[in-house]
């Protein structure tokens, strides 16, 4: 049986369910969706179940696009969804697509442009012919999700051929009839840094993450020659948890190899990795390293991410179906699960995970249809890896800040773009609307304002609360007067001459290069000023040397070194992790359910890795182990 | 560098430590050996420690050529060569080729034809010019062994051909900076059949063993087509461990699906190997089963054939280094140790072994230069596993054997012909040269005479004891006049005529077809006669249903099925395994000198397997592991 039997099979059964009159004029796969072609888009749009009840019975995702000749004219479809949209939904734009038979809607609160469960939409359709699809207008612009959005709408036709080859391979029919299941760590066992696994089976060959270990001089990349993962044009798909460049750092050295397939990600971790794999590859050539792939790889790694939501269930291998869930660690991040054959096996990799309701996402999902194994990350596994809470850690961080703005320091706080600064946003802003600290202004300089424009973009990602704030009482900390972006080399000098008490978040996070170091120059001689850490600082940083209480550091500028002394009071504020430390990683598998029988530890230094895995074994007796990079486990 | 570079750095030290006036004219890789072409073959010959100091300078096996114009004319040569050798050598038949300048002398005693240390060689060699090698000639015809070495013969170009490309890979330089070993599970773990390793480096691939399980429907071949071992052109060497066919029986199939390079393995192994192949293609066509390859692909394995002595310590890689050991399994069967690395690490694989010296063989080794993983078999590691000792078993057999025969009786005794009948042979043999038993005949049919033949070729391959029978008392006890082949099937109806008493040994062991079958059916009616079984017998074998006590056994004879009523005696004698028992397996790896870190247990059932890795464990703190088939499991 080929892919067009598939295909006249769906026909047949489409065709079967639905009421008489309404015809489907094709079909066809793209990417993990089927697409039905259909000369009735309002007889579709009409009987608004039809699509939700087919989808479920077929256990597929599925699109309805009217055939061309049904599509009103741009200026009149524009002028129609005007009247159908509630004006409140601040429509910003619309791009249509002739080929697909779509029209993108840009607005600043797509939920309006929804309505409830599609209604609006369906109206749309009925109106116009045109397919919707809605994308929020970003609130603070982002420049990064404007050029994504804009490159991939120039892409669109190759994006489309692209889709359907890889719709094919996802619903070929399966040949295997051997049954097992294996996981090659191809990095990121026993170390932090260069993640990757495979998952494969008789019929496919799945690649969880593949990142780079920024530090490192050699073995930066995951074991990518091995013949395991040879040739890369074998792996059918790369699933990619989250945004950090230990996870995603290598996935466009994938497409300069020789893989074509899909990469799938949330929508926040496409924007975010974009983000930092630019990033990576700019310092790379700043440092006058040789960067390992190109900006035309990173598109090219756009051009074939499909994304999808937390629960979307995704066929994305004849014989496995993903799905993303909520992790806590940063924007997007998510636990990857894989169920694998008709109900034969569930495994999952949880990515970097935090189990703490912190200020922007809830705690990391550990509730499962079904799990057998689950491959766990164990950076803070130690025994004695304890951290205060996060409440602990926000009274410290204000008490600080208070007195140093109270003898009228600055507040200089280094820190990594993505995820701890937009923690710490949110505590600031907190503090200031309530009075616990002075009101400010709280400077972002570096990649922050960039990545905070990435999190307004997505407030669904954010935890309930806050998604509340933003929804239902219209107040976005984000948008808090009291930050301002520091956007140029003027506005930056301006920032160090200015005396007045203020609040300085800069990355980058460890303190080896980045702005923060022109903060740190300006203030670090005055008493009154204070340096305070958030985040780890890793051995041979400047950060860490700071930390350790060197009070003469050399610094060079323009060519010239020289040794300064620091007179800044220096701070550590334990409890912003985006990593759950040892109780909550205990805790996270304490109560799992349903009860995994088998738990992988990987993501930390090696006696983390081997205690988390013992203390389970001996505390709540799955089995566990902690394997070695390049090494294969059989899990059926 | 290259290989052409590495040649002309070998030229120039070769040619440094040579004394003056000797000179090299060209140097080549054949397989692992390092062929000098000289001019000067007697002044080699004349300084016989040269060849042997400079290949432990160089840690390589080296092999003297004479050019061309040295040659003296074969008629004229072999005149010289029995002027040179003693007359009871035995001198039967001459080889020349011209391309190698090699002589081979096939002789009824070798050693005589080598001399103390060579130096007869060294004679030969000074007087014709031609390099001597000497093979026995088989005391009993065997037509494999003359098949295969005429085959050899003919396709000598074409190997040569080979044996150059094989020795410029082993000599290529390293390319590769990292350093990992890791052993991929293919086939044998937690069961008995198709045992099948793949160990990698960075910079190589060795595939130990290929074999099959032929009970099986599905699943009787390792797992081929995974990507760790694909493609097989990938492959850098296989190295068997035995003849028996749940080792060698798929290795025929790598050649048929490309793989290209050599197998390593003893001789007797090599002529054990064909002769076992050849017999399961012919059995499955007999029973109308496609076999997995044809007799065209056995030859092509004898061609890619590189054959090793226990103690050879070989380069069959650019960083590995492999030498076999006795394993008292049977007739050449060796554990296969790995060097890899210049002292990175040592790793073996222990195939099937026996840890007690027997009528046949030396017991296992167990000491190794350096051994740091031994990877072992489980075939009896159950904790009641327990079998009588050798001994013991002899002296059951010889009383079953004789009461059968006093009181007029026929003993059957069904065996495999590998191993088991020539153990029982050399009992029989000492029983009735003492006495013990009375002087009957005993038949020998099936294979079991071919591969006694093949026994009768290698003694250098038996233990001391037997060697010394043989060599220095002139008594073979295979040529013992009580033994008779069964060459025709009129010669086997005269047999089963004739009333009096005698002893047969036949295939198949498990009475599953076979000629015993035709001796079952005429001895099964009379009480006088025995049948005893000698081996074991798995579930579902006629074997095992007469042993249970089945008493009515539906036969079929020429289409017609009848129930044949069994009358005869009988017996199982155990203790003549050619696997280790229990307590052998126990011992053997507490007495393993230097002591192994870690043990890798396989070739059993799961529990089997599984039992005696904890048992290790418990007793001795070995690191152990019992993996599945397809897991990777990292050394270093
Ligand atoms: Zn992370
Ligand atoms: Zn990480
Ligand atoms: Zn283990
Ligand atoms: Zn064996
Ligand atoms: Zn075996």
């Amino acid at each position: 049986m080929g892919i067009e039997d598939v295909l006249s099979d769906l026909k047949k059964k489409i065709q079967d369910k639905l009421p008489k009159g309404i015809t489907i004029s094709d079909l066809e796969f793209e990417g993990p969706e089927l697409v039905i072609y259909t000369v009735d888009p309002k007889a579709f749009a009409d009987n608004g179940d039809i699509i939700r009840s087919l989808a479920k019975d077929l256990r597929m995702r599925l699109v309805v696009r009217p055939d061309p000749r049904m599509l009103a004219e741009p200026e009149l479809a524009i002028k129609k969804i005007a009247e159908i949209v509630p004006a409140e939904s601040g429509v910003t734009n619309h791009y249509f697509d002739t080929e697909t038979g779509e029209v993108i809607i840009e607005a600043e609160k797509p939920g309006l442009v929804i309505g409830r469960h599609g209604s609006t939409l369906r109206e749309i359709t009925k109106h116009i012919g045109w397919t919707p699809k809605v994308v929020r207008t970003p609130p603070i612009e982002s420049t990064t999700v404007r050029d994504i959005r804009r490159y991939l709408r120039n892409v669109k036709d190759e994006r489309k051929a692209i889709l359907q080859v890889i719709g094919k391979k996802i619903h070929r029919p399966i040949t295997s009839k051997e049954q097992w299941i294996r996981i090659t760590t191809l990095g990121g066992c026993k170390e932090v840094g260069r993640s990757s696994f495979l998952l494969s089976t008789p019929e496919t060959r799945i690649l969880i993450d593949c990142g780079v270990s920024t530090g490192a001089e050699a073995n930066g990349t995951p074991y990518l020659y091995v013949p395991e993962v040879s040739p890369l044009s074998n792996i059918d798909a790369v699933v990619l948890t989250h945004a950090h460049l230990d996870h995603c750092g290598m996935i466009p050295l994938l497409y300069k190899y020789g893989y074509e397939g899909p990469v799938y990600m949330t929508p926040p971790t496409r924007d975010l990795m974009a983000l930092l794999q630019l990033d990576y590859i700019e310092v790379a050539n700043r440092e006058g390293k040789r960067p390992p792939y190109e900006s035309a790889m990173i598109r090219e790694t756009l051009k074939h991410t499909i994304t999808l939501n937390y629960g979307d269930v995704t066929d994305i291998a004849p014989d496995i179906r993903l799905t993303f869930y909520n992790s806590g660690h940063i924007l997007g991040s998510a636990i990857a699960h894989f169920h694998v054959g008709e109900g034969l096996y569930n495994v999952a990799f949880s990515g970097d995970f935090k189990y703490e309701k912190t200020r922007l996402f809830d705690p990391a999902v550990n509730q499962f249809p079904r799990i057998e194994t689950m491959v766990m990350e164990s950076t803070y596994g130690g025994m004695h890896d304890m951290q205060p809470s996060r409440r602990e850690a926000e009274i410290d961080l204000q008490n600080i800040i208070r007195r140093t703005l109270q003898r009228g320091g600055k507040a200089l706080v280094p820190t990594f773009a993505v995820g701890r600064s937009q923690e710490v946003m949110i505590v600031l802003e907190e503090a200031i609307r309530k009075g616990i600290i002075d009101n400010v202004p709280v400077y972002l300089d570096g990649m922050i304002w960039e990545a905070t424009a990435i999190h307004t973009t997505y407030p669904e990602y954010l935890n309930v609360e806050l998604q509340d704030m933003i929804f239902h009482k219209g107040q976005n900390p984000f948008l808090s007067s009291s930050f301002v972006q520091v956007d140029s080399q003027q506005k930056r000098q301006s920032i160090l001459a200015d005396p007045s008490p203020c609040i300085v978040l800069a990355t980058s996070g460890m303190m080896n290069g980045g702005p923060v170091m022109e903060y740190f120059k300006q203030y670090g001689a005055d008493k009154r000023n204070t340096l305070i850490f958030v985040g780890y600082q890793a051995e041979g940083t400047m950060g860490r040397r700071i930390q350790k209480g060197w009070t003469e550091i050399p610094m060079s500028t323009e060519g010239r070194t020289d040794v300064m002394r620091v007179e800044m009071e220096v701070a550590t504020v334990d409890g912003f992790s985006g990593h759950s430390d040892r109780r909550q990683l205990m805790e996270w598998v304490k109560r799992m359910d349903p009860r995994p029988e088998r738990i992988i530890t990987n993501h930390g230094d090696e006696n983390k890795c081997l205690d988390l895995a013992s203390s389970i074994y001996k505390k709540y007796k799955h089995e566990t182990k902690s394997p070695m990079n390049l090494e294969t486990i059989r899990l059926i």
